[in-house]
C-alpha cells in the first residue's frame, strides 16, 4: 500500500472498510497501481450507439471477452499490465466474468440508453442492479446522471438510492456526469462551469469516483460567468481548467477522471489530453472508443504512452 | 450431452446451475435435440390479435392444449419428435401445464399487448409473473422490449427486473426484441441496422435467448449507414445478414433464433428462410402463425422439413 | 359432486386446490347447483351509478342486506335455493358478511369507477383488496377491466397482480371485461369481434370465470371482421355468437356469463336471452338491475323462471 | 353500554374486535355518550386556509392545546362534558397529544391541501399515516376524498389502502366526502344528488364514520334528476334530504355527520341546522370554524345549545 | 440542562426520547447552549447554485471539512464556541463526518436542486435518506417543501415519510419552507402572510424546526390581506411580523429560525435582522452565505457579535 492510495483512501473516511477494500482494489490494480492514476477502460457503446457503430471498424470488438483482454493486457510498463478497471453493461459483463475472475476489477453500469429512442431531455434505463453487481464479483457500479436534462430529478434519486444500496455492499460508487437536455445549449454541456457544475453534483451525490468530459473555455451560464470573471478563475488552459473542476468536488477529495470522447484520429491530441489531466491534477482517463476502435496492437501502444504520462515515466 | 450443447452452455458461465439446467432442457428436448438449433412454438396471438384472426381458419386452435399437443409432435425424426419449447401467456399455459406437465419445455411470456387500443408508441403490460413461470413448472420466461419506443425505458426496466428475478429462481431469460414506435419507419422496423441493434439491446440486458425478426437489407439510422458502407459489412444476401445479427449478439455467444412472422401462402419461402438461418449461423425459428394457422397435417409436414434443415439431414 | 361440476374443475388443473374447492362452491350452490351453470348477483350500482339511480325505484335496495337475502332466496327449485354468488364493493360485503356468514358465497368486487367524473378513457379504481376478501370469508374476487381504454394496459397489470395474490391464497378470480374507450364505438363496445377478444384477453389474464355483455352481430374492427366473413364464422343468431364468445374463451374451458345490462320494460326479452345463453352453450347469467330495481317477488319470480331455463326444468 | 350504541355497533358487524372498541370509544365519550349522536370537532384549517385566517380572529386558537381543551369542555351536561372526538392533522394532534391523553378521542386527519397553490382539480398530500395515529393514541384516522375530482381515482386507492391498514390496527376510519373539480359546479358541491352519491362512495370504500356537508334541493346531474322526480324522493326540506343521504348510506347503517361550514354570524341558523339533522336521522355535526372562530365562552354556550338539541333536552 | 431547553423540550411532548435527546444535543451545543437560542450553519449552495458561485469568493469552502470547522469555532464566546449545528448534503457530510466525529451535531439535508435545469414550479430531488443520516451520526435531517408549487403535494408526501422514518428513528425533523411556483409572484416569496403560512404547513407536517425567510410586510393573498386588515395584525416592524411567523408555528411552540438570505454588503443590516428575531421571539438564525462567503477571520467576527445579541451579551 503506497502512501499515495493510503491518502486517497484517507478521503473516504466515512465509508465501510468493504467499500475502502474495493476502491483499493482499483487504485491498487495494473499498470498504475499504487500512482494514485486510473485508466479505466468503458465499453457501453454497443448499448448506447448500436453494435455496427460501435464494433465494425474493429470485429473482434463484438466479443465482450476481447475487452476484458484489452483491459487486462493494457498499459503493460515494466512488471504489472493492466487498467484499473473495466466497465460496462450487465450483457457484456455477464459473458467475461467468470472466465476472467479475479483479472480484472470490474464496475457494472447500471443504466443506458440508446438512439432507436431519442429525446431532447434524455434519461437512461436503469439496466442492471447491485444485487448483480454481487453475483458477477464486480468492485463498483456505474451510473450516468444527465444534469440539465428535465428528467435530472428522477436520475439523481435513482443515484441516491443505488449510491446507498452499493455502500451499504461494500461497492465503490462511480457517477459518470454528463450535462445534456433541453436547456442547455450544445456548446453548454462542455463549458467549464457547466463541467465544473456536474463534477459537484456527482459528489453531493455520494459518488467516490466522478467522470465528467474535458472541459472548454466556454462559460455557459449568465450568473456562473460573472462570478468566473468577477473572482479570475483561471480556465485558458485544459490543465487549468481540469485543476478547476477537481477543485469542484470537494477541493480534490473524490476521484475525478476524465473521458477521452469520440475517437480521435491524431494521437497527439489525445497525449495532450492526458498530459493536461496530469498537469491539472486529475486522477486519470476512462478511454472507450480510442482504445477498442483501433487495431489491439495500436490501442495497446497508445495505452501505454497514457499509462506512462499518468506513471511519469514518460513526459 | 452433446458437446455443440456444452460449448453453447459455456457461453453462460457466469449464471447458475438452475438456469443452465434450464436451458439444457431447451437445447435437449425434442427433435433438434443436442444439435444447440431451436424451434420454439409461440402462440400469443389470441391476445395480441383476437382469437378469430389467430383461430378462425382452424379452429381446434381456439383450445390451448392444440397447441400443447401441436409442439409435441412437431418435427418428428427418427425417434424423437417435438419442438424445443412452447412458449404462452398466463392463460393458455394454465390449461394445459398440469395436463402435459413434463412432456414439453414450457415459456411463460410475461407481456403482452392487444390491438383494441392501438398507440403510435406501444408498450406491453406486464400479464404474468416469475412466480407464475414457477409454479406451472417453466423452464424459462419471456419478455417483449420495442426499442424505439417512447416508452422503451419502461420497458427496460421491467425486463431488467424480471431477468434478475429469473436469474436469481434458475429461470432462463428471453427477449422478444421488436423495434417499433414513432420514431422508427415501418420498413425500419426490420431494417438490418435496427434489427442488430435490438439483438445487440436485448443481449446487454442479459436475455440468454434473443428472438427477432428476419432483418432486410434496408438500413434505417444514417449515422449507422454510414459505417456499414464504410467497413463493408456484407448484407446482401439473407444468411449474410443473419450472420450479422448473430455477430452482433455478442459476436455469437447468445443464442438468437427468428420469429417466421405472417403466414406465407408459399412454403418454399419460408423453407428459404430457414436455410438462410442455418447458413448464418442462426440457432433456430420461431414459428406460431405459420404452424397453427394450417391443418394439423400440413404443419408437421412443415415443421418437419425446417427441423430437417436445421438438423442437417435436409439440405 | 356431479360429473359435470367435476368436468369443469378439470379445466383449471393448474390451479391449487384452495381455488378448485371455491370454483366448487360456487358451482355447487344455490338452485343452480351441481348443474353447472351459474346465476349471480351483482349490486356494484351504488358505486357506479349512484344511490337513487340505482335504488329509489325500489327503496329496500339502499340496505346492502336486502341484496344478500335476494341473493340467498332467488330462483328456488324444489328444494335448493340461492344464486351461486353474490357480488359487491367492499362496503357492501362489510355490511352483510358477518350476519349471512355461510348463506351465500361471496365475490369482493375490487375495483369499481363513478360518474361524477366521467373521462373518455375511463380506469376504475381499486377499492378493495385479496386480504379484504379473506378476512370479509368471500369465495373469489372480481376486478374489471376496460379493454380499448388508453389506460388498459395498468388494468391489465392490476388485474395480474390481484389475480396472482388471490390464487396463491386459494381464490377463485373472476374478470368483468367491458371494452369501452375513446378507440371503440358506441355499438362496438358490444360488437361480437370486441365481445370475443374481450373475452380472450380475461382468459389470458388467467381469469376462472368471465363475465362479458351480450354481443350484437355488429363487427367493429376491419381486421376482424375480413376473417370472420372469410372463415363463414356464424354469426345471425344470439345463440350463435354466444357460442363463439365462449369458444373464444379457450374453446369453452373457461367459465364464461353474461350480463343482464339495464333493466328492461319486458321480461320475455330477458328470457329470451337466457335461452339463447342456455343454447350457445354458455354458462349463465350476471343479472343486476333486472333483478334488484324491481319488486322483490317479481324479482324472485324472474330469477326463478331465469333458472329453470337454466336447469332445463323450464324451454 | 346502551342499547342504542349496541344497536349501532351492530351495523359494524364485520369488524375486529379493536375497530368496535375504538368506535364505542367515540360513542361513549362526552356530553353525547350513549346517545348514538356526535359532536366533533375538526380542526385543520391551519393547513386548508392558512393560520392568520383560521386563528388571528380568536388568537388562543394558534395553540393547538387550546382546541384540545375546547373538545374537553364543550357541551357540558348535567354531569358529562366534551365532544365526541377531536379531529386534527398530525402537528396539531403531537402537541397535545401527550398532554392530554385519555381525556378525548383523537382522529389523527391524514391528508391535507392549502391554498397557496390551487387547482381546477384538485388532490390533497398525504401528511400522516396509521401508524403516526396508533402512536399517538388516536381511536381513528380521518380521510378527505373529493369525488369528482379528475384526481378521484388516486385519492379513492389511497383510501382503501389506508381503510385496510386502519382497520387491521383495530383503528376506526372516518371518510371525508367532498365533491369538487372540473366537472361539478360550485353549486352541485351540495346538490342532494351528488351529496347523497358522495355519501355512498365513502361508504362503499369501507368507512365507518362518513362525514357530507348539508345538501340543498339542487339536483346536479341530469340522469339523478330523472330518477328523483319519477320516483318523487321527498327533497324540499333539509330534514328530508338529510334523511335521504343518510338513507344513501346504507339505509343508515354507517353513521353520516354534516360538516358546519363557513362561520356563520347568526346562530339561529345553526341551531336550525341541528334541528334538520336530528329530524333526518343525521347522526350529529362536525363544526370547526363555527366553534373555534369565536371566543370560548360564546363557543361553548353554542355548543352546549346543540349538543341539548341531539340530546333532546332541548326542542 | 437549563429550564429554557427543559421548557422547549416539553413542547415536544408526543415524540420518544430519541428525538429528545437529539433536540437537546442541538440546543445544547456551542456557543449558545443552554439559551433556546439557536445558530445553524447550512452549506448546501455547491448544489444549489454550483461551486463557483458558491465558493470562488473564498476558495478554502471548496473543501467540505472548512465549513465543518467554521461551525466548530464559530460564535465564540468566554468558553464555549460553534454553532448549534451543521446542515449540509450527503457528499459533503460524507467528507468531514468521521474526522470531526462529535466536534458539532450533524443535520443531513435530504432534498436538493440544482439550476442546470429551472422550472417554473420547480421540485427538488432526494438525494440523501434517514439510513444515510443514522450511519453519519446525525442528530437530525433536514427537507426542503415549497409550497405554492405545483408539485407541493409530492414534497408533503416525501416530508411525511421521511418525517415518520427519522422520528422512529430517533432522529429530529427540520423542514424548510420556501413558498416557490407558478402562482405566487417574487414578492409573495417573503410575503407575511405566505410566510407565516408557510411555517404553520411545516408544523402541521410534524417538524421540530422550521426555517423560514425573513418576511416583508407585503400581503400576498386576497383572503388573506382581508383578515390581517381586519384584526389588525401587527406587520409594521419586522420583530412584528418575526413574531407573527413564530405564533404561526402553534403559538411558538415549534422551534422557528430564519434564513440569512443572499451575501449583504452591510453588516448592519444583518445585525439589525438578528436584532429582529431576537425581539420577536425567533429562535435564531441559519446562515450560510452571509458566513462562508467571507474570509474566515470575518466570519467568525460576524457571528461571534450575532452571537452575543442572541444571548443578551450584546444589545
Amino acid at each position: 500500500m503506497t502512501n499515495r492510495v493510503r491518502e486517497i483512501l484517507g478521503w473516504y473516511s466515512a465509508d465501510n472498510a468493504g467499500v475502502k477494500t474495493n476502491l483499493a482494489r482499483i487504485l491498487n490494480h495494473g499498470a498504475l497501481k499504487g500512482t494514485g492514476k486510473c485508466l479505466i477502460l468503458p465499453v457501453d457503446q454497443g448499448f448506447e450507439h448500436g453494435p455496427a457503430r460501435s464494433f465494425a471498424v474493429n470485429p473482434p470488438g463484438y466479443d465482450p471477452r476481447y475487452h476484458f483482454e484489452l483491459a487486462i493486457e493494457a498499459g503493460c510498463m515494466a512488471i504489472e499490465a493492466g487498467c484499473n478497471a473495466h466497465a460496462a453493461p450487465l450483457g457484456f459483463l455477464e459473458t467475461g466474468a467468470a472466465e476472467f475472475a479475479g483479472e480484472i476489477p470490474l464496475i457494472l453500469k447500471l443504466n443506458n440508453h440508446d438512439v432507436l429512442y431519442e429525446e431532447k431531455d434524455p434519461a437512461p434505463a436503469v439496466t442492471g442492479s447491485v444485487r448483480d453487481a454481487l453475483r458477477l464479483g464486480c468492485v463498483a457500479v456505474g451510473f450516468t446522471i444527465y444534469p440539465g436534462s428535465a428528467h435530472c430529478k428522477g436520475m439523481y434519486e435513482q443515484a441516491r438510492e443505488i449510491g446507498e444500496e452499493a455502500k451499504r455492499h461494500g461497492l465503490a460508487f462511480v457517477i459518470w456526469s454528463y450535462p445534456r437536455g433541453g436547456q442547455i445549449s450544445k456548446e453548454g454541456e462542455t463549458a467549464l462551469d457547466v463541467v465544473a457544475y456536474a463534477a459537484q453534483i456527482a459528489a453531493q451525490l455520494g459518488a467516490h469516483i466522478i467522470k465528467v468530459k474535458l472541459p472548454t473555455d466556454h462559460l455557459e451560464q449568465a450568473a456562473a460567468k460573472k462570478v468566473y470573471e468577477a473572482q479570475q478563475v483561471p480556465i485558458k488552459t485544459l490543465a487549468e481548467r481540469v485543476r478547476h473542476v477537481v477543485q469542484s468536488a470537494f477541493d480534490g477529495r473524490r476521484i475525478v477522471i476524465f473521458s477521452g470522447g469520440a475517437t480521435k484520429e491524431d494521437d497527439n491530441a489525445l497525449l495532450e489530453e492526458a498530459r493536461a489531466i496530469r498537469d491539472g491534477g486529475g486522477f486519470g482517463s476512462i478511454i472507450g472508443r480510442n482504445s477498442f476502435q483501433r487495431k489491439k496492437a495500436d490501442a495497446l501502444k497508445l495505452l501505454r504512452t497514457i499509462t506512462g504520462i499518468y506513471a511519469g515515466t514518460i513526459a
